[in-house]
């Protein structure tokens, strides 16, 4: 790659832990140039050619890895389920909380009684919380409005995100999500709402960069999962699924035939699934929060996703039921104590094949001549050390787009 | 009580989380008034006796609980483990690990080669993180020195960061953690030391608290464990003990047999163990970290503490190997998850009992009149949304020994 001889920035002092095609690949004493917000040089420092720079930032030791990106979260809603947290731990059935009006149906209530502005601050403050940890592009996904208006609004509040955070923020539609209570038994009607009039709307007024569906016996079944895939290909918007995480239905290999960027949770999934998605370039996003918080006892097939070469991302699932997470690194502790994965995986994860499953990989994800210049410097010695430490916050310095971001939010 | 008529500070605004006999007690509402660093008067706003106040400090809403007090932790080390770690994850076996010299032996290394200043400096990065989230005592423990002027090394810098950071913190000799590599195959002479030079020196110089060991297969056997015990006794220092974390050698009943203050771990202790300990008021120490990290799948007999009203506190473990915590929340979060315990139960943890475990019980852990005055806001709705927001770090302001702190470390 060529570059300007005179440019916007050099970082050096740190080790990079670049991951290029999802591997540590570090240069230690290694040197970033950014010119326009983009990486126009790396490597080693005494192969740094010569280049005059407008500014020079020098890190003390450490090491640099690409900005994090979290694939996969539900961070806007209404409301919270501490409340219902607590009553389950005092014994409270499932079937008695949901017949006080709990779960997903509550936040549900919640979202649609919540003012856009109420609903934007508090997801704010929650992705204010994975900011800090170095994230620099996150996904948001509508689908507790669950009627045409709240679905519209949800999304107009990520598109609202992303004005105001410094982060990329993708939007996806995921009115798939549970069968509104006024379609109760009728989920086959919500989907032709979703299909014929939600999504040909979310598609012109360009509120969503992509369409979920949630394909499980209690939300929707194969077959409508595929109605909604169906509508959105017509529309030209890419699609995804929360496949396989309590059973076995085949979503993960439907989701792979409409080439679905990612299939997402996938327990369930089997060797003929991995196979499936291998072939379609659909990435395994693995979510070790919620499977930690429901204390699920089956796995996701790691074995056979490394087997036939899924890429594995990590996201936080950070949602008010399943997954209340406010931290992207401590679900990398989770995928390698809970999932086997090692800590290269897990930060690849997060990196490169989360950017896979955004379909940005070409410009994100790792530290590579041409990519965007959101990178992050953390003061420990080596990569596996984001992974080691347990809970709390690591104190980092980000840069995004170039520009060291304030990150004291 | 009485009060004085001008005392030093009122606050108010929040609903006060009292943990009273180990359960929330809300007062909302609700006012505490500080003099002289304690507790003078607390009550509901419309009880205020007629006091007048030199600071009048105001929450708007948010709840505040006692200061939070980590009753367990192994924070004052050389060297980390994330390589280690890795390594376990890349499928290296354990038996490998120890071959090449890892395991606790790498650590115990590591802090004897430190320098007691660099060992203060990685200690109090570590200890930075807990308080930020409302820490206001900490216990920590020595046990990898592993000689006699190791031991008296680590005990020194914990008293030194008692001296550096604005936190209560205990220190316990845990000379007998692990067998030392010069004393192989001969732990019965390395206890000997223990008991004959190791702890009357400590106990002059007046460098540990309270004194802990290790009960267990690969460790100290119940009768070694009581030789340190009676020694311990002897110098008026008092006891408590990690036992039955990997089987069940009767390590808690032997440590209530001693009025330990506490018995930790205690995934393999019986229903007999915990009648043991009722009778002698020896708190349970529920250590979740290090239960997630091994995978272990025993878990601690907590319908059995309860029926028998044994105390139970929730701590972090924070050490290197087995916890590299730094976050006593999320451990408030596992003991719910993974142990069961309701989030009143998992508070009152890190409060009461935690207290109690330490010795303090009288002058700390409930917002009382009289206690000392640590107590934390945080602006959130409901005592149980510290339990369930999963990771980061909550926000909250700290008030220590009735001041408020400067916690931005
Ligand atoms: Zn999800
Ligand atoms: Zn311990």
């Amino acid at each position: 790659m060529t570059y300007p001889r005179s440019i916007d920035s050099l970082w050096s002092g740190a080790t990079l832990v670049t991951m290029k095609e999802g591997q540590y690949h570090l240069i230690d004493e290694g040197v970033i140039a950014v010119h326009q917000g983009k990486i126009v040089w790396i490597g080693p420092r005494d192969e740094l050619p010569d280049i005059s720079a407008r500014a020079h930032h020098h890190f003390d030791g450490g090491i640099v890895t690409p900005g994090f990106i979290d694939c996969h979260t539900h961070l806007v809603f209404g409301g919270d389920r501490s409340a219902e947290f607590e009553m389950r731990l005092n014994g409270v059935s499932y079937a008695e909380i949901a017949a006080q009006g709990g779960g997903i149906l509550s936040t549900v209530r919640h979202t649609r009684e919540a003012h856009e502005d109420n609903l934007l601050h508090s997801a704010r403050l929650r992705l204010e919380h994975l900011l800090k940890e170095g994230v620099t592009t996150v996904e948001i996904k509508s689908g507790y409005g669950l009627d045409i208006e709240n679905e519209i609004k949800m999304l107009r509040v990520i598109r609202k995100l992303a004005e105001i955070m410094p982060v990329d923020v993708f939007a996806t539609c995921l009115a798939a999500h549970a069968i509104p209570p006024e379609f109760s038994g009728n989920g086959d009607k919500w989907v032709d709402v979703v299909c014929e009039q939600l999504l040909p709307r979310v598609a012109q007024e360009k509120l969503a960069d992509a369409v979920d569906a949630f394909c499980e016996h209690l939300a929707f079944s194969p077959a409508q999962t595929e109605k909604v895939f169906a509508a959105a290909r017509d529309l030209g918007l890419p699609v995804k699924l929360h496949a396989e995480q309590l059973s076995p239905l085949g979503g993960s290999s439907l989701a792979a035939r409409f080439q679905a960027l990612s299939a997402d949770h996938l327990e369930y999934a089997t060797d003929a699934d991995a196979q499936a998605m291998a072939a379609e370039n659909t990435v395994a996003v693995l979510l070790p929060g919620a499977f930690y918080l429901l204390r699920e006892k089956q796995q996701p097939p790691v074995a056979a996703l490394r087997k036939h070469g899924v890429p594995m991302a990590v996201a936080s699932d950070s949602n008010p039921g399943t997954s209340p997470a406010l931290s992207l690194r401590l679900m990398l502790n989770m995928a390698c104590t809970l999932f086997g994965l090692t800590p290269e995986e897990a930060l690849a994860g997060v990196t490169l094949h989360a950017a896979q499953a955004l379909g940005i990989r070409e410009s994100h994800g790792s530290l590579e001549c041409g990519k965007v210049a959101n990178f992050v410097h953390w003061p420990v010695a080596r990569p596996a050390e984001l992974v080691y430490w347990l809970g709390g916050q690591l104190p980092c310095t980000v840069i995004y787009q170039g520009e060291k971001r304030d990150n004291t939010f």
